[in-house]
């Protein structure tokens, strides 16, 4: 595995120019083992997000904009319609960087939203994913017609990289601006994983615990095992235990007794979409931690970037909620451990409402109180 | 698999007369299998309740009384200290059933002595444990004197299945007396396994859904899985399911959005000790739930015979937790699911307050309010 140092995760990067390809961290075979697979087409990283290889709203958007640049490439369809087959193209244009160019400026658009519609329907809730197709279909749209096919693709994988780098900004802003708000010595507690793992790097609810560790303070941080994909256990106990930081793995049902016996002073989670009102979608388990840390007087944080707000949306109630296979739940630990037949519901996600948050960290800075006044007014600063 | 009906769960048996055993499922195979092991000693009866091969307060202590007529038999170690070696012993003894009685008054009573301590180190939470074996013991300790070894022998095991039997008609008067709080068509949640498996029979909350079925209610109820050891999805899913109530497996992580959705009209759990007070321990995550209950404003009840009232218990903080091994949360279904060499909870109690607890469904009637008061007049009173 490689990385910035050795204990920084590097989730996700892309080798090479416009012809390159995307590699990953297989999310799913963690912490039992740490190996990158390559994705060099469309339908690679579509495959990637649906099954939880690359996971967290962040390094969703940052996949799936690097994504478009794989559907623009020679041979990866960019121009498979049925008219031109694959035999009747010039050979030439399959070596050629610029064969998106020979297929004509119409179709390159129109190959451009037929990717980013493929892409969007990989997972519903998270907003990332959607604004960061939004970006790169914005980017080509204005390009069009002043720069060339060729130079759009070229101009495309840069704005890949942009998100890509600026998330990684973020979530370093997340943190600096986060920490503050935890003490030497605290006890936190956070559900799934909003670490480097769900982002470009260092994450954004981990974000503040890496950088209160910058920081020199200590932290004991209680890690949600986060049912039924166990992203607490497999990916944020593994984090924090690659930083260093001390980390003590429950049972998502511990996290009232663990609050009761004093062993928390804060809670910090990530997000998946935040409303205009502040409502909070985020892995299923949040709402009720937040429940349970209002009940014992500890305050809730939501650390995420400007990128997962989605102002069109005014309230929680409008945030699709995306549902998965019962074998999650019936099969999840390599062994069958429920009774064939029976029901099963199994929501990804669920909503928090904005009363609950005590504060967001966002990389523009801290908004607290949480309403749609502060939200707003936070999004049209400059970070 | 024996059983009163098809549909009912035999948890456990005495075979034979003085000399018999004490067969019973083995819980920890369910739902794959669904087989009875045999306990001819009390090292096995020990090790069943320690490793979970029956659990659930009133069928541990049920499990307990037996063992204590395992303990008392010839051969097994009822006579086996250092100067009575089994090659010296009269051949004869061990063919008769009346052997401790040759061991002498003094050494039979110190066995049952003996054996109750043993039995109460396998698990420390459950009172029903401590009951049993201080009911074995008070009725040897009555009869020492004026019946033989032999006699109180065979009166100790009338004891142990008149605990059993009495377990039985207790499940079947919570099932009477619960089953009023429910209408028709309501949806209930129940978190960990207070069924047949946890009793003699019928269970404590389950016992109420049950009854209301018998009623001709139709019920839809909610499990929690019940983390770490799933005996929400192994056991509660797959005892509903054989009596034909239909259910619906949640993770534990899913039950506020469950609630929040207005799928649940109350909540149902049973209880491994409740002092005085109203204070009850059950297994981890009932707490929370409680918390998350009380959130919806529906109403949190608890089902437990009087056997599981200790009213020398004044309030919950004195109820003793079980801690227990790392490997349930980081191994638990045949696959590692965390990081080697990170700090792991793992409570398997916890304890919820008498406030959050609208009322109690015990043999004796329904408790509500839930306080000292109520609790001691009905604790006082007849079935």
């Amino acid at each position: 595995m490689t990385g910035t140092s050795p204990t920084t995760v590097e989730t996700l990067r892309w080798t090479g120019g416009r012809d390159g390809s995307l590699r990953m961290i297989d999310q799913t075979r963690l912490p039992g083992e740490c190996v990158e697979i390559e994705c060099r087409d469309v339908e690679a990283v579509f495959e990637a997000i649906r099954s939880l290889r690359i996971r967290g709203a962040p390094a969703i958007g940052i996949a799936a904009a690097y994504g478009v640049c794989l559907g623009l490439q020679s041979g990866n369809g960019a121009c498979d319609n049925r008219d031109l087959q694959r035999d009747d193209r010039n050979p030439h244009e399959f070596q050629d960087a610029s064969f998106p160019l020979a297929c004509g400026e119409d179709r390159f658009h129109r190959r451009i939203e037929e990717v980013a519609a493929r892409l969007a329907e990989s997972r519903p809730t998270a907003v990332n994913l959607f604004w960061a197709l939004d970006r790169m279909r914005r980017t080509a749209a204005e390009l069009r017609g002043k720069l060339s096919p060729a130079e759009i693709g070229e101009r495309l994988l840069g704005e890949a990289r942009a998100i890509h780098e600026e998330d990684r900004a973020m979530c370093h802003a997340i943190g600096r601006h986060g920490h503050a708000l935890l003490a030497d010595g605290a006890g936190v507690l956070t559900h799934c994983n909003a670490g480097g793992l769900a982002t470009a790097e260092y994450g954004t609810a981990l974000s503040v615990f890496f950088a209160a560790q910058d920081a020199g303070k200590r932290l004991h941080v209680y890690a949600d095992e986060t049912r039924p994909l166990l992203q607490g256990a497999r990916l944020t106990a593994w984090e924090l235990k690659q930083r260093g930081i001390e980390v003590t793995l429950i049972c998502d049902s511990m996290a009232a007794q663990v609050m009761r016996e004093g062993r928390v002073q804060a809670v910090v989670v990530g997000a998946d979409r935040i409303a205009a009102n502040g409502d909070t979608a985020n892995k299923i388990g949040t709402y009720g931690v937040a429940l349970l840390a209002a009940a014992h007087e500890i305050p809730f944080y939501v650390a995420a970037p400007s990128s997962t707000f989605d102002l069109s949306i005014a309230g929680g109630d409008e945030i699709p909620i995306e549902q998965r296979a019962a074998s999650e739940i019936t099969h999840g630990f390599g062994r069958q451990t429920a009774p064939d037949g029976i029901g099963v519901y199994n929501p990804a996600f669920d909503v928090t409402p904005a009363r609950l948050i005590k504060a967001m960290i966002c990389e523009k800075g801290l908004i607290q109180p949480v309403n749609r006044e502060t939200i707003a007014k936070t999004m049209r600063a400059r970070p």
